[in-house]
């Protein structure tokens, strides 16, 4: 399930991409980060003319037992109500997903309410429950290293998917009450920071409500104990199935040579274990944009990253990544469609 | 010409939205900056649910007789042939046109250059020559201040014909061979600035090649002395063709209630300028991205403006505006097509 190695960057694609983009009728250097993409997309893809649409849009739902400690401001059950959602086509990745020619999955690797038959039915939803939901990490490890390692599995053959059926990227998302619990606790440990700094209002708490969800994390770390050089063990003991299949798909996806586009601190955190996993991910990681949950900060610093965007998004669903896609493409056209100065005639610079 | 006032902002249009982004199946306001693109253009609109696409892209173009000063790295002659590979599709801003499905329009304002005729005659190109570039502003006014008046005349027009053939946001850009030593001599002019701080490589001189330029500007100040509380005769004396007609657009555009999404540099400081002929434009700009251009900062600061990107372009045409464009359409159909809570049967947040 965990590849030993990820395919090397192709670094003659880069440079060919990098010649060609000096070429183009416009001064070097002049479209600034937008031409890092390119190149970086041509190394991932090993295309000197890369191309990322159209995307495919995964979202992967799962249902937390913590919930029950009530560290969210909505119930357990708005899971499978989202979950409805996105298959009626009403939830923003939707209309996203429909502005951006996507190829949309939602992907049940353990939602717990039990779903009306024309929702678990619809083409759509892919069903690989592992389990209906987490355990409460108060109580027990959220769930075993084999239902962890099913999850990614299941994220794993996702990706695959998206790649067979002609997807030139991934845009990784997320639906589960209560994961930013689990997402918090998770980065706790990965990164040894206190869990303090790092717990944010999720989707809507009080202060009192994020005190108490920082004091629920702190006590499952000390009852867990999960050790910060096991990451596989630390997703089983603090994770969720979600976040899991997440990881799985990042590794999936890069061993197809996929771009893989980051949404917020949920995605970031799987990127992180899935990094910690298989440290070749990095390289195919382009992270859409900053969110407003504090731990997103720390994530993106464990992963030396900047997005790019800054838009103070706090939703989840791979929403803010869906909407950094269009810089991508962006990239991609102006390498394969802008004209060269001599194409053009135009004299270069003195 | 110059409008007495600009249209109020729509406050009930804005009240709706706000209302109804409330009722959307996401956490209240977890979409961060996005819904409040979305308030300002119901606001600008007066639509509840407002719509940016199509788009229209106005790239306009003139020359600049402080070139022969060769404060740009690129010879005048460049002007005229970019504006042939705007007609020909092969510059950048072609190919953000057709990924956003835009209507560009190339407004000839004062390019130097005679053009050969399929390039005259293209469709795309329209032709509003004022005179055939501005004087060197270190020997006299670039131009008179009737015909700044003219080349806003000009820039009003292609804004109403964009609203005439149903664009519903305007992208505005240029292109002009010296057009960053001219935007810096008004932005200094007009903040009071030292030139120093904001005169830079523009598209691509050396330390010695800024140092130049930064003393012809000074010089021409010296010379023209033109009054910062007389922004047409600042205009006059120091702007640019393509300059007056993007202020003239703005103003145009904006009486025609559509939002207008602002460039980089020197589109910046052609808001700034139409911004002080009429102080009512500010509400209608939502500023595209934050370029390399030193003194960027410094209009953006006298617009109190914060961009959207921060992508590091420095090439104009329009094309950081372009970029941009995607996120204002993302706001909008997020507004038309997500569920509301009630449509989904979701419970709301505890």
């Amino acid at each position: 399930m965990i590849p030993d190695r990820l395919p090397q960057l192709d670094s003659i694609a880069a440079e060919r991409a990098v010649r060609r983009l000096d070429r183009l009728t416009k001064p070097p250097g002049s479209l600034g980060r937008l031409e890092r993409l390119a190149v970086e997309l041509a190394a991932i893809q090993g295309e000197s003319l890369p191309q990322v649409a159209p995307p495919a849009m995964l979202v992967f739902a799962a249902d937390h037992g913590v919930a029950a400690e009530r560290v969210s401001a909505f119930p357990q059950e708005v899971t499978a109500q989202m979950v409805a959602n996105f298959t009626a086509g009403g939830a923003a990745i939707n209309v996203f997903a429909r502005q951006h020619a996507a190829h949309l999955e939602v992907i049940d690797v353990g939602v717990a309410t039990p779903m009306p038959d024309d929702v678990a039915r619809h083409p759509r939803l892919v069903n690989e429950k592992v389990r209906l939901g987490t355990a409460n990490m108060l109580e027990s490890d959220a769930m075993t290293r084999d239902e962890a390692l099913q999850a990614m599995a299941a994220g794993a053959r996702a990706a695959k998917r998206a790649a067979a059926a002609g997807c030139r990227c991934l845009i990784i998302g997320e639906m589960g009450i209560a994961n930013t619990t689990a997402s918090s606790a998770l980065l706790a440990v990965l990164t040894g920071g206190p869990v303090a700094g790092l717990v944010g209002n999720g989707t809507g708490l009080d202060a009192s409500g994020v005190a108490h969800k920082r004091s629920v994390i702190e006590r499952a770390l000390g009852a867990r104990r999960p050790d910060r050089n096991d990451p596989l063990g630390t997703l089983a003991a603090v994770g969720g199935l979600e976040i899991a299949a997440m990881a799985g798909a990042f590794l999936g996806g890069a061993e197809q040579r996929l771009p893989l586009l980051v949404d917020g601190f949920i995605a970031t955190v799987a990127a992180l274990v899935a990094r910690r996993l298989c440290p070749g991910l990095r390289e195919y990681l382009i992270f859409g944009h900053r969110s407003q949950e504090p731990g997103h900060e720390l994530a993106l610093k464990a992963l030396d990253a900047r997005p790019l965007l800054d838009f103070g998004l706090r939703l989840g669903e791979g929403t803010g990544a869906a909407l950094a896609f269009p810089l991508l493409d962006s990239a991609c056209r102006l390498l394969s469609e802008m004209a060269t100065f001599d194409d053009a005639g135009i004299g270069a610079g003195s």
